[in-house]
Formats: structure tokens, sequence, C-alpha cells
């Protein structure tokens, strides 16, 4: 008995309003992205109510080859969305047992890219162990598309996830970051949950000096985008954050 | 007489395959960015050629809103390309003026998204430094579908451009970053151009130490896409290199 030629790992990215504001899939999404989502019945999901959500609505413009209900969709564990997985203590490869007997599977996170800022990358690592292909599409990266629209160097920068919430830290770590920002002219760029937007704008312009470049990139692909690039001397005389509901990304550089 | 509403800036990605592939737009871009592209008629272009040749292809998709030969397009001066345009030596105001007469602008580089890994970080400097809105659309970026598909640290990276060419300085510059990666948890991803790629492949196999993981990801959303990752002391059992005309992006971590 032969095996199977296994199946390949796709990696879904889904749009950034996580299910609100229903956008049209195609703003973001590529004609052959959705096609391939549509031909997928096996998952690897951080959310399976997500992707079935997300699903409907890729299947109002690409039939789904299979009825929803019929899908097996596999959720990431809980201690994988609050620890990340990048750390390699996490055994992924159970996951992914459909694509080794010849199925595809997908992985998809909560918004954009898997694995990007987000859960995934124990999935991605095991498909490599398993020496499965692994299919990266293409989608929006809320990263990129503010590091893009910063202005700021795009040649030379780093993505360093969320910052301390202890105030004194937070403060530590942006004198930190503009620091080797200046001095090296790697842009620095970071996220923040969306309710503790106002004060991480507080904190950034009380702390950085105001020859600094800060980009604050929010609602990103929404109809509420918003993307505002300018020093922080500039910034201090129309301080407006983005509101408590909308992701937002931050970068400096000089 | 007061001044016209401003235009807006977009940054409009294009395909990774330099128009050779000659591959299916649908494939990487939104049905959104290709009707976006084809109403602009004022563009910024790393190089007007490869621009015409793309809206050629948009043009079979989304009708142009203009013919081509009446559209106003501006190259980025040669100095741009060579030394970077982030260090703001480089006033890019007077590009946009069309903009401040009302006309909408697009930007595009050579391949992928604008300003990211390619020239006109400066253009969109010079949009905020104006107060137009900048609008960046979605697109490939193949630094971030490498990273995704590297199974490698996506909470935590950097990406540094290209390496030094000098075989000692570059064995110096991966052990740097093999250290930080190691001690920080910061995945290193960088570039190089496609004739290198065996003599790259080569220094990374001699300099890391064997249980450093490293990525190679070659022709990024084209048919001859290849993505490899695995320890260096695997990759030192089979040591294929992307051919010399596949561009790649390298990335390594724990």
């Amino acid at each position: 008995m032969t095996s199977p030629t296994p199946g390949t790992l796709y990696l879904v990215p889904t749009p950034l309003d996580f299910g609100v504001g229903a956008q049209a899939l195609e703003r973001v999404l590529p004609a052959h992205t959705l096609q391939q989502a549509a031909g997928l019945n096996h998952w690897v999901a951080e959310n399976a109510k997500s992707l079935r959500a997300f699903l409907k609505r890729v299947d109002a413009l690409a039939p789904l080859c299979m009825p929803l209900q019929e899908m097996s969709i596999t959720e990431l564990p809980r201690a994988v969305h609050k620890q990340g997985d990048h750390a390699g203590w996490f055994d992924a490869r159970p996951l992914l047992a459909a694509a080794l007997s010849g199925h595809n599977v997908g992985l998809v996170s909560e918004a954009g890219m898997p694995a990007v800022a987000d859960p995934g990358s124990s999935v991605v690592r095991a498909a490599h162990d398993l020496g499965l292909p692994v299919m990266p599409l293409v989608g929006p990266v809320s990263l990129l598309l503010a590091l893009a629209a910063s202005g700021l160097n795009g040649q030379h920068f780093a993505f360093v996830g969320y910052l301390p919430q202890d105030p004194a830290q937070r403060q530590a770590r942006l004198r930190q970051l503009e620091q080797l920002a200046l001095q090296s002219g790697q842009t620095q760029l970071w996220i923040e949950t969306p309710y503790r937007n106002a004060a991480m704008l507080g904190a950034t312009l009380q702390t950085l000096r105001p020859g600094t470049r800060l980009c604050v990139a929010a609602g990103l692909t929404l109809e509420t985008q918003s993307v505002r690039s300018m020093t922080v001397a500039q910034w201090r005389l129309s301080p407006q954050a983005p509101d408590n509901h909308t992701p937002a990304v931050y970068a400096l550089g000089a």
C-alpha cells in the first residue's frame, strides 16, 4: 500500500473588519484567494465561529465545495491564543492528520494573515516538519499596509508586538524603541488593543522627542480608515487618538 | 478663489512576477485594487515602462479611465533607486503637484508594495507633509508571505534589507542576526539579488548553528514557488538554493 500524496497547508487571510462591517470581500481578497478558500473542507482556525461567518461571506462570491456543517474544523487550543505558539512548546502535528491522508487544509486567524501578529506559526512549523507544501495566499496584512502608508523607512523595520501595560515600563520601552529607531534607522511598529488607544497615544506623546515621526494607522481597509503620520511636535498640536473600538498600528522612526 | 479638495495618494501594489510570467492579476490583486488602479491617471513610478506594462494588464480586467498615452507618469529619480529615499534627503513634494490641484495620484514600485523593501517612502512622507490622504491598497507583499509561510515567530520580527556582499562581513552579519534571533526571539528577514542565491545559501549554511531554523521562500505567488523551512542541520543534507533568476526572501529564527 502506498501512502497518499500529502495535502497542502493553505494560509488563508481574512478581512480586517472582524466580521463587523461586513465589508465586501473583493475589497481585500483576490479572486484566487476566494476560490482557493472555497475549495477547502478541512480547517484549523483560531476561532471556529469566526471561520464559519467568513466562509458564508466567501460562499456568496465563490460557492463552497461542501456545506459548512459537513466541514472539518479544528480550533487551536486556548493556551495557544494566550501564550502564543511560536516558542516551540506546542506540537501542532496532530492537527494536520487530514493533510497526511491527502486533504488540503486551510489555516485562518481572526483577521489578516495567520501566523503574522496572530497565532498559527506552530501549525506552519508542523507542516514543514511533516514535509507538507505550504501555500500562503494574498490578502490584507495590517502591519504592512501601515508601514507602507507611514512614509517611514520600509527598507529596515521591526514589529515588536504589544508594549508593556505598566506606565513606567511602557515609557521605558518607548524610549528604548525610539533610541533604536534614531540610531539604526530601523522603523519600530507595535500594536495595542483598541480600548487602550487613547492611553497609548498619550504615553507616546509624553515620552518621545519632538522631532521623532509617529504614525498611527487605524481601521485599515475599513470605511473609517485613518492614517496620520507626523512629528511628535505636530501630534501634540492635534492629539486625536483612534476611538476605542478601532484596531490601530503604531510606528515610529526618524 | 477657494483651493480644490486635494487628491488622495494611492499606494498600488503590483504582482511579484516583474511582468515576466504574465500571471493572471486576479491571483494577487483584489477586484477593488484593480478598480482603483484603473481609475487613476496621475502616477509616480519607480519605472514608467513597467507601470505601462502593468496598466495594460489591469485594462484587460478593469478598463482604464483614460488611454495610457494621455496619462501623466513621473519617474522617481535614479538617485532614489540607488540610495533609497527614506533618509529624508529627497524632497518628493514637487512630484505631488497634481494631487494639490485635486487629482488622485498612484504610487507604484517594480513589484509588490511601494515603500516596503522598495522606493517610495519619500513620496508617502511628502503626502503627509502636504496634508493629503494616503490610501494603501491590498496586494502581494513578499516579505509577509515569506514570514507567514516560514513557521518562524510572526509576533516579533525584523526586516534588515540586504546583507553585505563581502564574504567576511556577510558572515559577521549573519552571526549577529543569529545571536539576536536566538536571544530575543525576533525572526530576522533579509533579501538577496537572485544571481547571488547560491552564494547566500552557501554562506548561511556555513555560518549558522545546526539547530537554527532557516527559511528560504522563493518565487512567491508564482508557479515556481518554493518555501523550505528547516534547521540548518537539515538544510546541510539537501542544500538546494533557488535558481539564479528567482527572487527569494530569507529568514532565520529559533
